[in-house]
């Protein structure tokens, strides 16, 4: 294929998709030490050589890379406007840490996209650095049709949490952003503290740097946050908090739309619903 | 739900999605000794307590009602026109049928959409029967919103040899039918011959009532049967063979839309790809 050099990327699964190339790669990452899986959308348009803009989509809790491939229709969308679609692993995987695959909220399937500060999560959960350094670089060297000038950021659940705060942090990175029920204030929540004190410690200064409610505070974004959350969402009211992003945003004149969506759930069910939405969303913040 | 009557049925789960619900449900099924489980999506204009057309999809080996849920989109598409779209699973469960679960192409996942009449098979393993008969009972008994009278019938692999098969011998039931990647020749592939001997016995002469390229030689459809599949399916030459189905469909005046699609393998990222074509094939079918 000539848009891809695969040095050190492994193809783990090709298959042809509306018109495009859905394919896993793994390959070996510094910054979370160990092997590390991504799915990406090729479509028709970065196929045929055009630069295309890049839209990176971060899972929740229990994923890998394979949920959204499979579940979502995302590449549909992705085929027709002409948008590279990247999904990478949730975590480090096998890093012999005691304890990593004992809970669905923490360790294995649960980076958080933080970089730990704590041991003996530092030498390797640092989904932060991988998102927005090295999975940077590999997508960067080795496809070249990605425009790695108009990126977005969407996930879903901690995903959705991940995408807030990676923009937040780096607005002119990935300029646009969205999130699919996110965490929206994960220091104010049962998944955030056990993950922020398990990864960063007990000092809450430090969590405020991967705490989108507290973020949007000093952020310097322009762009609209576009946030759907299903009104039926078991995790709703004890874990996402929508409200409390919600006023932030009010007061630091951060534009947010956020639609409640009635009757919807935390599955790829609702996901998959409002997908198309939140690609042209994308799509049109990354034009020109 | 006005539009349900969940008398005998139980409620597995339910999630909104397109403005409409996906639910699955378990019931008793006589034909089949046991519980069976199939998918429903409902459709706005079916909750609205409109008739609408019902599309039942049949699986492949391996499957159970959940995959064609998951993976394949259809539902976008089924809101989008008004369609009930129907998901049974594969074959009956927990016979303690020695050896039933011993093989992916055989027994438990592989009912192959026939009634057997071999021991120890024949009390359970009567896919045809529940497909045209017992749960066409329990959709028209609990679903008001379902035009029984206007019905498609479509699946993958196995299943698109099952949608197939049920249409060529009752085309005035599922008036509309088509395929992805099916196996048009059972009785000479090697999952055919394998699953006819052990489910119908080893007189070819009975294989006949259940083989599509067979069946279309005394056919009444005047339907036009769409079938996709890809150019690279691993399994095209030595299970599929499409050529054999089309050679008798040209020769028996049979109307087939046989599409072969280029780089495509037996994958739902192929299904998903052609999806909204075979559901507005089936609408346009059905309508009237």
């Amino acid at each position: 294929m000539s848009d891809t050099k695969i040095t050190d990327l492994e193809l783990i699964s090709e298959n042809k998709m509306f018109g495009g190339l859905q394919r896993v790669y793994s390959h070996v990452s510094t910054v979370c030490n160990g092997s590390m899986r991504f799915a990406i959308y090729l479509p028709p348009a970065a196929l045929e050589g055009k630069k295309v803009p890049v839209l990176t989509y971060l899972s929740g809790l229990t994923c890998t890379e394979d949920n959204v491939t499979v579940k979502a229709g995302a590449q549909r969308i992705a085929s027709e406007l002409g948008m590279i679609f990247v999904a990478p692993d949730t975590s480090p995987r096998g890093q012999n840490i005691e304890c990593e695959d004992d809970s669905y909220d923490f360790g294995s399937a649960a980076g958080f996209y933080l970089d730990a500060t704590e041991e003996p999560w530092a030498k390797s959960y640092n989904m932060y650095s991988y998102i927005t350094q090295e999975l940077q670089d590999v997508i960067s060297a080795n496809f070249d049709s990605a425009d790695m000038g108009r990126q977005g950021i969407t996930g879903h659940s901690m995903g959705g949490h991940g995408a807030l705060t990676v923009h937040l942090k780096n607005p002119d990175l990935f300029k646009s952003c969205s999130a699919f029920a996110p965490i929206c204030a994960p220091m104010s929540c049962p998944w955030g503290e056990k993950a922020f004190t398990g990864y960063l410690g007990s000092d809450r200064d430090a969590w405020k740097n991967y705490d989108a409610t507290e973020l949007v505070k000093s952020a310097s974004s322009k762009a609209t946050l576009l946030i759907d959350q299903g009104s039926s969402d078991n995790f709703l009211k004890e874990q996402l908090k929508p409200e409390l992003l919600d006023t932030v945003c009010k007061q630091f004149g951060q534009s947010l739309n956020l639609r409640i969506q009635e009757g919807y759930d935390h599955s790829y069910f609702f996901m998959a619903t409002f997908m198309e939405d939140h690609l042209r969303h994308h799509f049109e913040a990354l034009k020109s």
